[in-house]
């Protein structure tokens, strides 16, 4: 689906609606630029943008199909960019990513998001706003849908970080309950962002420094700002995946803890029970000559030793932290 | 076995049967070439092969005895690159992994196929209906066959992810089951895999970045590409490490929680049996003076008693999610 | 809040208070300088900042958010650092962690601390007391704090070590009791600590090395002095990643460990209990003919039996080392 | 002890016996050359070998005392290779280490034997079988020992494999019986054969790509080859330390699921032990009116309910896969 | 503590004492040298060493205060090396560190001990006797100390891997005593000694390969022999962590296994005394019509039976192992 196609004139945007057709060609000073918006395009519909501004076959593949990792290729004088959204839908703890494709060439930048990837209508919006960028041409588009996506993975990493912290907390609980499930599936999740994430640092780093002449050397330095973002959202991510380790492996301590606690209160019982039955055992012995059964008050002292006993047992579990 | 023998000019297949002798001869043009398909050649079926393209005693070497991982070697004026193939053995949970070899040279393809590996008949076909891609010479052919091989780790991946998500469920399941030795042979089976598929980006990257002259500059784009997706793949796999030395270790934690669970389960009945027990040896005591024997309903009492007692007890477990 | 405003003329104090506009056209020779300090400032307060002296648009929105990993920034004739401070905390054992952004240019020198950062009243003090470094510029200012920033991680580094080698004797004491909470936060805040000093090496690499042409050379050897103490603190701090790793593993041993002891004990107490048991369950039977219940002594006898055998019993316990 | 001592004029072995001294000033022709085989010589005979052919102080000193890792030196005109030989020795399970040291230069090669190294008489056999190569010079008895020592690397992998295929087999076995200390052992030879394995890369690749002027080009191609077969062998052994990780975590939730059988299991005999035991005592209780006392089969009916009680718990043990 | 101080001429020691100040004056050829060695230097005596012979003020600084990591700094024209020196003492299995810092310049070297640095005494007799080494200059020493440094680690190396085949005998012996601890203090030895050496390797590669112009290149070949002698040691320290790992895991195993061992034993006992028990209970029911009761060789058959029940009870949990 198209969702829009406008054409930018000395940084503001013509008015009216463009058609796909001959676009290109009434472009005219040098920073005046195409940009088209698809979001998840047939096979048809992208054939035509891809035939108006020449994009290579290969990258128009990755375009319609999609699941590409992060990257950046050159293709004569067009760069093709693939940028992953990040979301992180809290109630199932899990991070959705999508995918934002870019092509960029001399007066034109087409943008194709697929999946749950960020709408860029706030992005158009927001350097509508700023002409004095747009003026830039398509490279301060790409910087804005860049620096948009990467600080989308901030909210993102602030869900992962609740519930890390939420996980830490039921671990270290008192009820240490066995947490190796949602540990388990929220470490799946950083592996996945993180694998989402990292690979976008080397095409940033190379828009930054190195010579990719479809980029103003003025907006470099921004780019370097994004690098910069993202490799601290990659330092978090790592420190997670390592936290996780580390509490699952706690989480396997805290639950022999309790185990032992479990083992240790059942034990007392079974001793507190033990030895009113051993009493009873001796008094039930058949001696012709046993003293005791012939007193009064035997019955009564027994009953009265049993209780004792018990209690005391009990007192001194209670004391050693056994129940 | 030599599986097929073909000339291509113009790109389009010369009809006929081909002898192999003298084959390069009738080569003219520059993009025209020979392509020879084997299957497990024996050393003599082979030694003709090599003859006639001048193949290097190394490769040639390593073509028939296979079990390479792969590489690219440049001998003189031939390219010589090893492919590994993958297919999941749904059944056993197994990758089975295959080899092509493939030589080129000027003029000249030759692939040998080991083991399980791809057939090539599909990639021959596909490419023949592009006369297009085929006047590119054998650097074509090359990259279709890598294209295919590396597309073929797609499904394989799929098999391997579908059974890690079942080993997960299963292992976080209400039952948990000791699913060690499953996520361990999985786990052999990832870092099998890696071991074949990851050693080839070496040679995309060069095929793609670097002037190996037997390669039309056009083609590179392609090679490129290919890298691509083997990367997404070793990205794939090295996450399937991860998570499944996860697993496994989540499994330990799922094992000590059933096992701690089946303890308290024991524990409870006991504890419940020894009630009856301990208040039937304090009227089993021989005492002349315990009131109780003499009543008419002392019996019935005590049974009562015990009765309440140990349905109070299970109640309580059972409260406590011990039974 | 602007917290210092000063110039520094031929390495001395100029007196009095100074105006923050036209600051710079005051500035006379090459060595000459200004230093204003700002703790948390507003946009407006820093926006005067930023325009006195032609800071560049992203490291000024850097400068007020503050959340920076430390880096280095080269903005045309400007130089931009950021600095992490590290505290501990050491009833909380918590890093507590500051910043302090630092922008270098021709007779310049602007330093901004955010939260709990060190406060740069010493660092001011001290150099002043050494017109010679001054000399030198601005560069020597950014040494002196570098250099105290990073001698302050020493301190917190020894309050890590203190807390590591407690829970080591905690861990291998006698009690054995679980300190999993303890290691794992011990780890969260090494993994943080490191975060936060690790990629300050690259830049003082860059201020040691390469050609700043802000830096004076004479400088150089200072930086990479101050990199060298970074780099003994990173080696501490990954020796501590990896110490506490094996330490989360021995606790499960020592766990295990107790636990078994705990079992042996309970389980020497009930063999104890299950003799007299025994032996009075045998004398309860009611067979006519069992001699021993008619003898006078035969209940004083048994007794006299039960204790013997549950004294040997227990001794042989103690000398096995389970009671 | 000096092995044997060969002069090589144009591939073809010089008849008789040759004396050390001197040997160099008979070799006329640019590809002719000496060969001295040396087992764990005594530095009295090493060094007239060492002061003939000018051999450098460090590298000798290396020779006699061997337990060297594997790398290759430069000196002069020198080249100086240390090479580690693998055997498998079934039985223990051990990893025997060898080592052989070679010195190259113009026109004469030395090999110094060192502990259980490969006998290096079938190199000279098979090679002196081959006058082609021998024209090559030292380079190419160089290589015939490196491929030797690197093929022989295979049969100890494959002993390896089967060790802990066997290990696998067992861990997962019904039986479950504790393999650690087998894994660990392994695990132990897996690393000394990397340690000795893995830097012999570095020198392969060296004589492969780079300008070693001792080496003749042509066999440049061959130290590739020996390079690559190392690299599996490194990727194999690299897999197998994962793996034998791995099956060590394995046995441990093995261990685990065994106890929790045998812990079940003895539950499951205790409580079918405590029913009957329960009933005994309630029949035991001395009331005056317990009418079933008085039944005449009274006592058959009750051993009836304990064995029915006993038989019915045991099969619902059975069934619940307890016993 | 100013040891020794001494000047070579022409590679032989000048008679004599002689004092510091003036000494660099008293040097004539190229190749004399003075060499100074201190110990553990207050600031006032070491000043007057960096005042003669012009030290830079940060490495006077690193040169009083010590605790430095192993590293090369050059200052102008001066070499600053510092090394760190490693001897295990066995009763407290402790890797005990010392320092040696060494400048080096035109016409001179100073040495400076640290704690329990190895002494240089021997190191300078060994070398005085070796004129034609002294003629090098101060580089000759320079090798020699750091030769003596890395030789020295290997005696420390030898201890720890006695302690490490110690505690892997004692993991993995009958009783399989809970190691957690040692294992824990080995591996912080272990790596503690890793951070000691494993820094030094880039000086020794620098003095090895680059041009530190202070080295006489002749010289050279030596530095890289010590680097190789370090690559030994760190290979070594290497897979002793990860054997140190590794012991850790098996350790839990075999704990694993003997509280298992301990459960079954204890489960045994259990089970033969709740035989007797279980009879017993059977015949002190009161039921009047118990035929067994009335038989005057009731009670020595039922002792009988429970003898035998027990005997063959004991007997087959023998045989399975179990007790």
């Amino acid at each position: 689906m198209i969702v829009d196609c406008a054409v930018y004139e000395d940084g503001v945007r013509r008015q009216g609606h463009h058609d796909l057709e001959h676009l290109l060609e009434r472009i005219d000073n040098e920073h005046d630029f195409v940009w088209i918006g698809l979001h998840e395009p047939t096979p048809e519909e992208f054939d035509s943008v891809a035939r108006e501004f020449g994009l290579h076959e290969l990258a128009v593949e990755d375009a319609i199909h999609a699941h590409q990792r992060p990257k950046m290729e050159l293709y004569d004088d067009t760069v093709f960019l693939v940028l992953k959204t990040a979301r992180y839908v809290d109630h199932e703890e899990v991070i959705e990513l999508g995918e934002i494709l870019i092509f960029i060439g001399e007066g034109f930048i087409v943008t194709v998001r697929h999946g749950q990837a960020t709408e860029l209508k706030d992005v158009r919006r927001d350097i509508e706003a700023q002409p004095e960028l747009l003026k830039h041409g398509p490279a301060a588009v790409l910087h804005a849908i860049a620096d948009r996506v990467v600080d989308e993975y901030q909210p993102a990493l602030e869900g992962l970080d609740e519930d890390i912290t939420e996980v830490e907390n039921e671990v270290f609980s008192e009820a240490a309950p066995n947490r190796a499930e949602r540990i388990y599936k929220l470490k799946r999740e950083v592996l996945q962002f993180l694998r989402a994430a990292a690979p976008l640092g080397e095409p940033m780093e190379r828009l930054a420094t190195r010579d990719v002449p479809q980029i103003d050397p003025e907006v470099r330095n921004y780019f370097r700002d994004v690098n910069d973002h993202l490799h601290r959202v990659q330092d978090q991510l790592e420190s997670y995946r390592d936290l996780l380790t580390s509490v699952l492996e706690a989480n396997l301590s805290q639950l022999g803890v309790r185990q032992n606690e479990d083992m240790r209160k059942i034990s007392a019982w079974v001793a507190i029970a033990a030895v009113p039955t051993m009493i009873a055992g001796i008094y039930g012995m058949n001696f012709d000559h046993m003293p005791e059964l012939g007193w009064t008050l035997g019955y009564p002292a027994v009953l009265t030793v049993m209780l004792v006993a018990c209690g005391s047992l009990y007192r001194s579990f209670k004391r050693a932290g056994w129940l």
